[in-house]
């Protein structure tokens, strides 16, 4: 199981620094969508330059133009895109294509697909590497990831599976028994006082 | 009806070029998704800053963190940010929320709702203001719009129907018996020898 540290409220000067903090627990480094949308590749840049022994996945949530936008994320130097799996087919394979030029990898954000089980086969029959089960922010109050992980987990097996959402080191019991090749941690790390002792916490529990 | 220049593979200066060429016959600057997925929101920032008159829309294709997301492009200068229609409610009142404090409005894109009219009355029921009927740039080999712009028309009024995707000076014969709020084109404009002439052209049958 790998730790991705999923960095969402700061400015790319920040983000530096926290993965300083917590560099050695962590395997890979999200730049969230809203740093994205905020700072553009410049945070994807940075850290991919900073840190080339992370692994940089960058949260475009793509939706359309597949190739083309995945392409700007693999060439700022991530090493992981992300698509949103409910989009068509078409979008799904340019990024694949994108992936494969750059010997990068595509993960899947399950986020609003109804029938999970049945679209994890296909996106990973698409070429997708990770599907992820993704509880969104705004719904985190009332829902809960662990049955999803289960259902997605049966379908395409372990090691495709990533999990984001509310993850932190309490509820990270609940998915560690799915060994997920990805656990998404944002808050749960960021959020806390010495977030290099939260990552550690949250690494061995990942690693016993 | 309002002529929108959707603008995605060009940089920032390119942008300012372009909408400085064609100023004259567009109502609405759309900094394109692949544009904020490079360059995030300085062309949001430069554009609305050069051009006051004309509204900046951030096509930002909000699935999650409503509020949160759509605050950074309004706080950029953004006069309208698209959402993704699909996605759960709670995100898209989080970005009417961001809207109502910025005095901006909010754009639900589409792409991949299946029950269009259902979906489309419920977001306005949510404070959303436009309804864009929008074919994914990597499907439009395949599907046409404008079956569901007269879906979308039907159930929530031209006021608040945007279409987008290969709307060109030929196709958009189209679209006007429909007579969409707005109307995006992108390569209809930005792919032409020149620019000025083709935005007039299609300004003109708008303004007809």
């Amino acid at each position: 199981m790998k730790l991705q540290l999923a960095l969402d409220t700061c400015n790319t000067e920040e983000a530096l620094q926290i993965v300083g903090e917590v560099e050695n627990s962590i395997d890979i480094v999200e730049i969230g969508t809203p740093m994205i949308i905020e700072y553009g590749m410049e945070p994807v840049r940075k850290v991919s330059e900073q840190y080339p022994n992370k692994l940089v996945i960058a949260d475009t949530k793509i939706m359309d133009a597949g190739e083309f936008e995945a392409d700007i994320a693999f060439n700022a130097g991530a090493s992981i895109v992300s698509v949103m799996g409910i989009t068509h087919d078409e979008t799904i394979k340019g990024a694949v294509k994108a992936a494969k030029k750059a010997n990068g990898k595509v993960l899947a954000d399950m986020m609003c697909v109804t029938n999970l089980e049945k679209r994890a086969i296909e996106l990973v029959e698409l070429g997708v590497d990770y599907i992820c089960v993704h509880t969104a922010h705004d719904v985190q109050a009332t829902q809960s990831p662990f049955a999803s992980l289960a259902k997605v987990q049966r379908s395409v097996g372990s090691e495709r599976c990533a999990i984001a959402g509310g993850i932190n080191e309490e509820s990270i019991n609940n998915v560690i028994e799915f060994k997920p090749e990805i656990v998404i941690v944002g808050n749960g790390i960021t959020g806390q006082k010495n977030k290099a002792v939260a990552a550690k916490k949250i690494s061995d529990i990942l690693h016993d």
